[in-house]
């Protein structure tokens, strides 16, 4: 009997990484901040609190203390008057949103017209454009791009945006352009957590989904394993019923991308509980042992 | 009343210099030869050897005569024979064609995996991808690229490809490319040549058409003429009814992308004698008096 946690559920590599660094401050500092909340996730921002991290709006409210980068990273103007203040700088911004950041700079220094697809407003491409000295094109479709031709330009989007919509961009590009420098900075935390789930599902009697019955992301995972087995939505243990379990060797657990880990411990626990077994005194996913095994 | 050819009619512009340089060679030399037929078009190669200009079909067969690259353009192989050869090179090479020539050479060398679109069998994409050392890629759809993923890939095309396929090889190699470099080497002859007859079908009472009856590029142009303007669609000027023009003050005509002039010419001067006009001894459309005006 073995109850397992898909790879890659939950939260994804960046958000878990900032806030990671985000607890680790919270033991070397007792006055640490984020600037902005670290994720839109008001549960997350709460437990932060507890860990004596507070955040603040704007610059001006850092009040010299040391301050966390969030993962969607700051503009290079933000950037450059923290390091303008005496204060320790915890850059948690996600490695794959810098690199797009050293993309769109890199770009605009090679001579092209930095084309981003993503949402204006959005924290991170407000970030990214800030990268790019001079006239950046910012469009979520393709009806948003300026009616015009480029002899050079180059695309890169928000990291989490749709393939699709990116292909479907570069599609609309194509006949507009001499050369179209095409860099694929979408980060595929969302495809890879849904192989990740499938596989599991796969290897399992019966799976457990977990994450909001309104999130299209999780209603997405619980989809593709009911093509393979029995399987369960749920927001939290709360719902979790017994009987589910009799006659079940292999149970599999996956969860959305905006479930925290101990959401997600909670319910592995539960389940653990109803199979009569030990829970596990952990505080993420990754430290459940031989979770990395699997 | 006015008799008025669209621009752009009949033979692109890289055929129609390929055609110029071969006669202007026809008047320098008296034994010049072309490596392969100059078009795919029977007419005009009689009208070559007419000139004086043979065709040959390999290197042996050359003979230290003048020769003649056609519009296609030659291997980089051939070329170098070529020029340890002691005689006169005309290279009606296109130049579109010469520059994505260059393109090949340069992606190569700037590190891209080189992708063509195009048919591997046809005589510019040989050419081509002779261009770059070391494997290329060449295919006609997306299906015929190989199943991997690409760091650094760059896309270019065979300069006689539509837009739209060029379009979907590139929507198919955004997501398994890093960074994929899409250089626009098409030709937009066709598209150019539909614009010029739209503009001019929308200014006469009348239209005809000249090409081939199972020409694809002839009936596009009818279709288009068709849908503003009384339109007919004729092989040559054989096929003329003077009954056509009555009550009529503005004809038209356009022609197909394998129409040769002087098939375009006979058509012009029948109409000009049915509207009991005096015809035009030129050789070439662009000769027409006024014809640059329009």
């Amino acid at each position: 009997m073995s109850v397992k946690i898909a790879k890659n559920s939950g939260f994804c590599f960046g958000v878990k990484r900032a806030i990671k660094l985000a607890l680790a401050a919270s033991q070397k500092y007792n006055n640490a901040v984020t600037l902005g909340p670290i994720i839109h996730n008001p549960q997350m921002v709460n437990k932060l609190q507890k860990n004596g991290i507070e955040y603040v709006n704007n610059l001006e409210e850092i009040k010299n203390r040391p301050t966390i980068i969030r993962s969607h990273g700051v503009t290079r103007e933000v950037l450059n008057e923290l390091q303008k203040m005496d204060i320790d700088i915890i850059d948690a911004t996600c490695p794959y949103v810098s690199k797009t950041q050293v993309y769109a700079k890199e770009l605009h220094e090679r001579g092209y017209q930095v084309i981003i697809m993503g949402d204006k407003n959005h924290p991170e491409v407000i970030a990214l454009r800030s990268y790019v000295d001079g006239g950046t094109i910012i469009a979520a479709t393709p009806d948003e791009l300026p009616a015009k031709k480029f002899l050079k330009a180059a695309i890169i989007s928000q990291t989490t945006r749709n393939i699709t919509d990116f292909q479907n961009m570069v599609s609309a590009l194509v006949p507009r352009c001499g050369e179209l420098l095409v860099v694929n900075t979408i980060c595929n935390a969302t495809s890879i957590r849904q192989k990740s789930t499938l596989k599991l599902a796969k290897e399992s009697d019966l799976m457990i989904v977990v994450g909001g019955k309104n999130s299209s992301n999780t209603k997405m995972l619980a989809k593709i394993c009911d093509k393979f087995i029995e399987t369960y939505h749920i927001e939290t243990e709360a719902e979790i019923d017994t009987n589910w379990f009799e006659n079940k060797q292999k149970i599999g657990i996956t969860a959305g991308a905006s479930t925290p880990d101990w959401i997600i411990l909670g319910v592995y626990n539960k389940i653990l509980k109803c199979l009569g077994k030990e829970e596990q005194q952990v505080e993420s996913v990754e430290l459940i042992p031989g979770f990395k095994e699997e």
